[in-house]
């Protein structure tokens, strides 16, 4: 599907900020903390994100450690649903299912507990950024490993340069903000 | 203040799981998950701690990292106002203030942006669990360091048994669920 930002007809990119050289240096981070502290721009990034999860009536909101926990769990309170934390490995204090994804350099583990998401339930993945992909890839592939439905993966920021997008081809892919 | 929960009359508690030995020997863990994962029991622990910041007519909420997270942005969410992120040492991309407290062994940073609350800003901090009180009382300090009026606290989980609330006894705490 093609890349077009939810908010294509409003200016949330004036709350994001630059940061040069973090985490490390040659990367400009974007910062979303200025559009967090925002209300209005905060409610209208939290409706916008919401309703992706309305068109797909979803059962269950999941949100991803830890930036993913802010947007995850509004999109979920606006929409009445339950929200899943996924969390990386030896977080969650239950049972857990769990998904390995390659980094850069290495590997890393994201768990989700056993009963977080009921066969059958219809789930949207909210996370801050869609980069490689890589995150949200192995969190789609624990929904459908509990036996849920991954229909959806919403961000409020897609770094478009790097393709995240292309990985996720079986899903609706929506991000509030585009960066070329 | 005297400790009363805010959910008396209503039965969240059953959607609260021990966990035996989590996250060490000994220890009984209070997992909320189940609290989370449930819309109407979500949204309705969501109402009542956003109650607390609307009875001081709050400009902000902040959010500890990371099951804080959870709360805290849904808490904004339905006030309509911003969320601040407090986090550990080194997360924050921006500049940062910093406020250390005292653990059983050692002690920890927590940071939050130079911005994120204005002065005269009047201030809600939520947290997923009120224990000794030493993280939340580091929290209200960074809102007095940034010239913000911290006014109250409000928790999912209150240890009553571990007294924070004397350690908070200059701002109105409340929690929606008491365990003595």
């Amino acid at each position: 599907m093609k890349a077009r930002p939810l908010s294509r007809s409003l200016d949330l990119k004036k709350y994001i900020r630059d940061i040069p050289d973090f985490p490390k240096k040659g990367i400009v981070f974007k910062d979303i903390t200025p559009l967090l502290g925002n209300g209005p721009a905060f409610a209208l990034s939290i409706d916008l994100l919401a309703k992706v999860g309305a068109k797909h009536k979803v059962d269950k909101v999941i949100a991803i450690e830890s930036r993913g926990f802010i947007f995850g769990s509004a999109v979920a309170q606006r929409l009445g649903v339950g929200v899943v934390p996924v969390r990386k490995k030896g977080k969650l204090p239950y049972k857990t299912l769990s998904a390995t994804y390659t980094l850069e350099y290495g590997e890393d583990t994201l768990e989700m507990h056993v009963d977080g998401i009921r066969p059958g339930e219809r789930v949207l993945v909210v996370d801050d950024v869609l980069a490689t992909g890589g995150t949200a890839d192995a969190v789609l592939r624990l929904v459908a490993q509990a036996g849920g439905l991954p229909l959806a993966a919403a961000f409020a920021i897609e770094l478009k340069f790097l393709k995240g997008r292309e990985r996720l081809k079986n899903f609706e892919v929506a991000s509030l903000l585009l960066y070329r």
